[in-house]
């Protein structure tokens, strides 16, 4: 079974595993997990921001970011499709009592100074106003799309002229970096925030980073508390998560696999693919998706439906070229 | 100075002022009032639902519609421009935990059972699912746009398919029903609960009323005490409240007011406003709406911005032909 | 039938009838409303603070108090016999994520300077911290308990010690001052807000104030709002509102008529009832209190079943010595 | 430094470690880790239920508990020192919008059939009732005291009786079960859920279990996720949990310990310490707790201050006897 359904099923390497192991480890609800706090400098550095909060999962960071930046009540400026407002059972709501106001970024989920100034709400008697502006680097739902340095300084520009501060989930953001050959921390300068995964593309089993500035993530840590995510020698899952940090380069190779795989896919029966930026290839299909991705499990091929006629694939650590060839007649086969 | 700022301006008539006077009151949180009692008897009547309760204000009355429908994490289909998402301080966020999805419904604000598969949301792990389509009718913010019964019986049916209920914010609904010529039990037969105000184009001082099954009501009952709308000898206002109730053929003059408005507006410098469904017209403006909001204003016109180049004008009981006259006359001394 | 269920049930005056018919009014949404500005500058005298706000319901006026003054997860200080804790539908967690640490005030209901030393959270990792104070007085489940201002100051500097604000739920503010011939201001001279009805003893049909500095009650004004309170030609019951503030002298007759209540049934058969301080007096039963309060009402008297074996009993307007000797006749017949 | 401030700075052990290194894993969002698998059924075996679910800490799983069990305003009856009231940040309202009406169990912190009745809360337009009981066992606050079977059976049936579900937030449920020499399944036997950490006593470096039947662990996995719970590999951290899981004969060491400590503290200078049930020890001391803490810290023993003249001493798995034997003379040592 080639499973392509997402990278967050890659599997621990040995060296995090050995990690693990060793790990020199401390209670980190009282601070003293030195590995949580090697972790914790080296990813605010890796995003060129000054402090870093490990939280168990993305969902539970990209929440603590919006209710560290905002009053309840406030909007939420984000994309249509962005994964914040989503996949996180409307969270925004329930932990922070904040509106989404939903800005169609169009295929490459993009928002722009004009959204924002379009979307912009003041407080006035019968509004609370804007409290958040939340970006999605790399775009999940569009396919992995990188959003460029430039974009993402426009976009933080004009929240910034409004007061606004600015959130990345950036759940995936190295996938971004390197697409763009923009190193993070430059990706990052202008926003306020950052949340990305260890436990994606760079294959750690479990763990997030929230990074922004000191006093941020002073008040982020109490949100998280709040949250459950208070965890007690959590180095043990924060070593292999230094490991991962290493891995950042090797998502090239992803990268050129979702490449090979789209232009596989593409053209196979019904199935379009455009080339991805990253290693998320959305895929168009002739069939219904839930359709579609139980014939190909047939073949071998795990995939995840992804709307009523588009499938998402991903490429990850554990899957290499050969099993993207195999991936790709595995589908040939279904079609047929 | 003539008042078209809104039609919540409209000061009671003598009737009304008697009515308060007069009326037989009692304790409405014992459900002894018999004035509120027959005010909510004859409400459910007017827009045949099986029960109606009295309510404060249209906020508080839409809020509690959201909460009785909904279960906390759920989505709310609702147009992008309609009152319960744009102006009710992230009402269904903080009240009720309810997450916004919304439905740009183009120039006359309407929803589709189109734009409802799109955006209806089936619960699954990630997602707590649609729980409420939000339907505005007349919808203030693209005009005073009167949605005929068709339309919203295409929506509800499209929502009811999905096991969603629908909720329509009627605050104006009786000006939809006199614009349409279609009386409003028609007109909200296929939905299950309405809201509508006794204090806008109807001239009560104060409260709206909202409607629904009888079971609805009662649990609406219960969301009204939560929300602080538990009065007490409430005859007083709902005795007004009753005799709104016959001031709905009056409408009729509003919506002709309003349309003698539009077309004088239209072309004064560069002032554009369409013909009005009802008795909202807002114009385009050549200059910033506040700028000519505030120029109007010295010539003896109040009206609302209502965005950067938008102004709305509304009629009402208060403001008789010769009103929309003057009104028309200092509109244009103030372009001039 | 003689009516002790409740304050709340007296019917306004002729002359409140009379200036609900002829207030002069104005859209209060946007502060236009001269009759409601009169009564909110009169309730600011009347209770000695800087300005006050027009609620519907003492209901609203609390929890409006209550968000204005804290942060969402702090901690609110009151007595676990408290209205705001025990009869607002869990309003605190609901409206504003509060968590009550309940004080148990003893047979009078009286918060000390120890218990809110006692009860005061200081912030750290794992508590928010205590936000605000809440006081009641009168105390209506203790039974009318008017508590003095020595009382009031001692539990207000011991909060301000510890930077917490004050709340009182004033419902029957007026009460205490006429109990113990104590001006409202000097009660509440120390404290920071205040609620009182305008819809209990002082007769008015439908109405509360909330009372703070001018910029608390500018926030209040937006909370308010969210949770639906923002009438619009709410001068048709302010005015009755304004006629109500004078109606404070005569509570002393409901105390009076409430004492000899108290000593009528004090004795009949298994009955016991302490004198009041005010208009509230709670009996002791010795049948379960839902059976007494049937018995007594097929004896042409109502009251409030009030606990296990405790029955309320309320003296207002609306009842004179009279029927006061007729409803102990009527407790008479029944428990005989 | 002898560090007994609590049993959660325990490191792991070189099993838990070499287990967490070779453990097998998948995605557990897609309840595809075997580990964790194997885990929540060895962990609902261990305590007698259907079903369990890992969470990554204790907050988290009581916060869970508390939510699935109940609906929004709810109120839920809790010992008024229980740690879900208390250290949990307000979740109770902040997560599930639930009010805690708390109830004094007295030095040994024991909920009474007579306590429910008392506490117990119906439904009606002003109250939403009593959701939830919430017990804890051992009672951390009041020094680790271990609730026998019997005690927990008759508060359980007292709610049942009453249709309101119980809870066990059982952190350290098998120190009880070691104290009283009950089996776990029979303390909980009458309860609908209970919470235990595999991170405290039993020294697994991160998580607790959440168990109940298996509707309710269906419903609590989506509230998991809503918190932002949902971890992918956790194989790797739940492997060394299973190892956890064998740790519980050894509890009986720490307890010993436990009493030896009180022994040898009992008695120096103002120092007071009853015998424990299990595992904590809280001295009362004669100088402020935070100074009393600080002077011991010199002489190499930690501890934390647990009220202003109260400090708790927990004995754990990196403490043997002659730890306890220094840690007393280092006490000494600070007194003298």
């Amino acid at each position: 079974m080639i499973d392509l359904r997402s990278d967050t099923v890659t599997r621990p390497s040995d060296a995090m595993r050995e990690a693990a192991r060793t790990a020199e480890v401390g209670d980190d609800v009282y601070g003293e997990d030195p590995t949580v706090n090697e972790l914790e400098a080296r990813a605010a550095e890796a995003v060129g921001m000054e402090a870093a909060l490990y939280v168990p999962t993305g969902t539970m960071g990209n929440q603590v970011a919006a209710r560290t930046h905002t009053d309840r009540g406030q909007e939420v400026l984000c994309e249509r499709e962005s994964h914040i407002y989503k996949w996180e059972l409307a969270g925004l709501a329930q932990h922070s009592a904040l509106q989404a106001r939903t800005i169609d970024g169009g295929p490459r989920g993009t928002i722009t100074p004009e959204d924002i100034d379009a979307g912009h709400v003041a407080t006035d008697g019968h509004r609370a106003g804007t409290g958040l502006l939340a970006l999605e680097n790399t775009h999940n739902s569009k396919g992995g799309v990188a959003i460029p340095a430039e974009a993402i300084d426009a976009a933080a520009e004009a929240a910034h002229d409004l007061d606004v501060p600015v959130h990345v989930d950036g759940a995936r953001v190295f996938n971004a970096s390197v697409a763009l050959d923009t190193p993070a921390p430059r990706l990052l300068e202008s926003v306020d925030s950052v949340l990305f995964c260890l436990s994606k593309g760079l294959g750690a089993p479990v763990g997030s980073m929230l990074a922004g500035s000191a006093a941020f993530v002073e008040r982020a840590r109490r949100h998280r508390k709040l949250l459950g995510g208070g965890m007690r020698q959590a180095g043990i899952i924060a070593a292999p998560g230094i490991e991962a940090l290493s891995n950042v380069d090797r998502l090239e190779t992803d990268h050129a696999n979702a490449k090979t795989l789209a232009a596989g896919l593409d053209g196979i029966g019904g199935v379009t693919a455009a080339e991805p930026d990253t290693n998320i290839v959305v895929a168009g299909t002739e069939s219904p998706a839930e359709a579609f991705v139980d014939a190909i499990a047939e073949e071998g091929v795990r995939a995840s439906a992804f709307g009523d006629y588009r499938v998402r694939f991903c490429t990850h650590w554990d899957v290499d070229e050969d099993d993207i060839e195999e991936a790709v007649a595995g589908v040939r086969r279904a079609v047929a």
